[in-house]
């Protein structure tokens, strides 16, 4: 599953000028981390927030801000899209009029397929290489990049018909040099994989705290939650249009695998309501089998 | 809610003989702390597990270890029940028996109705305190016992009509000894609050491993786990006769919370179903801000 060639570090910088769409978290991270890598000579920054572009300069991870896509673009042979998925669909063809003739494309998007599709139409000289990176925290914005955010961490690319060898094997030296682990994935298999290990369980963590707050003296239950609801929605501290946008882009295998998640519910309070206590047990303890499993999982 | 009086350590200890009835994590983290404390002058530990007992020794849990309840609760002026919900109803009566005159009787179990009625049925005197300390580790069993488990943590107390002010204070100062903060509460309400924080939660992430664990290559699926499903699952890792227990035993309360639940995210899969960005957006942005009133909640 492993893309592209090792990276020859400490030599030259993989690209020239990285300009980054999008200056929070993700973003950041990968600018710090190129940075500290030697893997970029110098990076610019795309945002619209006056503040983000801020934070970016005074921590060092961008080297410039440009006011437009059109001037961020110029003189770059990277462009990172790191925005919300929706908005890197939407910027897509604006990103393939800027980009200069060899300037490779790559997003950070947590939904794949239809990224993939727009990206191919803008870019069919293959210049689009489609990316996850697998990590995240629970702040959002340049102020809670890391430049160690990736160590470890898999980053996921997604290659189509279109997607030239050398681009994705550039891109894939710079996620390692990020200390990414690349792994390459079909786009739709990827999609139903984030569907069940990460965006489901954050519309749990929505549902939950939504129910909990709705409940008679929502607040002051709220006050005795030791780990148990703290635990499951940490996530549901994220931000509110990222993952409106990953739920609505990741629609169809999202309602797929939330009518599993559905299902399993029912069958648990049918378990409890016929007071089958057998069947409860059996179903408690193979959901701790496969939590171990995943936990001693290298 | 403050029960109780300031406890006086140094002194003396507040109980002479402490009997526990189930050493695993729970009991033993009281023991531990109890005789770090000094609140106890001997603690004799009675459980079916050789391998338990033979930890809870080992550890200093424990001073001695009987063979059955009769020998165990012999010379105790405290019997804590520390074994699952199911369980303590079970054993009150023979409890009842066993306890010498004047020995006060405890719980800790995560369910207090059902208990409260069994123990002031048991006691007409008025010596069960039924309680419940909010902390708990993803391990069980002695070996993950920890003398520091309470600090800071709360030790909910549900007195019923029988409980005797003396046997209520003399607990609360046990519990405080162990370092947690004592709260009086009536034990329906007790009951709802936890269906709510706790076991509707661990229900949620029972579900969410099952439904996991049976879609198309989900063991596959479970490898590109990052933070998301790792973070709700940890408590799918908890001991399943344990909490098969706490669900039936709070039955009604739990069906309930998960009734409201069930709405709450059918209502937000309606949006996604319907690409209803705006209400979609609203109803996660809200459940960030209650997320984040948790979080920084004193």
């Amino acid at each position: 599953m492993e893309a592209g060639q090792p990276s020859a570090l400490g030599t030259q910088p993989i690209f020239r000028q990285m300009t980054l769409v999008g200056m929070g978290l993700i973003g950041g991270s990968l600018a710090l981390a190129a940075k500290q890598a030697g893997a970029v000579h110098s990076v610019v920054g795309v945002g619209r927030s006056v503040a983000n572009c801020e934070v970016a300069l005074s921590r060092g991870m961008v080297d410039r801000v440009a006011e437009d896509l059109p001037s961020g673009a110029r003189g770059a042979d990277l462009l990172v899209l790191a925005v919300p998925v929706q908005e890197i669909v939407r910027l897509l063809p604006d990103v393939a009029r800027a980009a200069e003739p060899g300037c490779l494309v790559t997003d950070v998007g947590s939904v794949k397929g239809q990224i993939l599709e727009a990206g191919d139409e803008a870019f069919p000289d293959g210049r689009f290489v489609a990316g996850h990176p697998i990590s995240g925290r629970e702040q959002s914005g340049p102020a809670a990049a890391r430049g160690d955010l990736f160590r470890g961490a898999s980053w996921i690319l997604t290659p189509g018909r279109r997607t030239r060898r050398e681009a994705l094997d550039r891109v894939a030296t710079l996620c390692r040099a990020a200390g990414a682990v690349v792994l390459q994935m079909d786009a739709a298999w990827h999609d139903e994989v984030l569907a069940t290990v990460s965006h489901l369980p954050h519309l749990v963590a929505y549902a939950l705290m939504d129910a909990v707050l709705a409940t008679e003296r929502g607040g002051e239950r709220i006050r005795f939650s030791a780990g148990g609801l703290r635990d499951f929605t940490r996530v549901a501290g994220s931000d509110p249009v990222m993952w409106r946008d990953i739920f609505l882009m990741n629609r169809e295998a999202l309602l797929r695998v939330l009518a599993d998640y559905q299902g399993a519910l029912a069958r648990l309070a049918e378990a409890i309501r016929n007071r089958d206590g057998e069947a409860l047990e059996a179903r408690l303890r193979q959901a701790r089998v496969a939590r171990e499993e995943m936990v001693h999982r290298p």
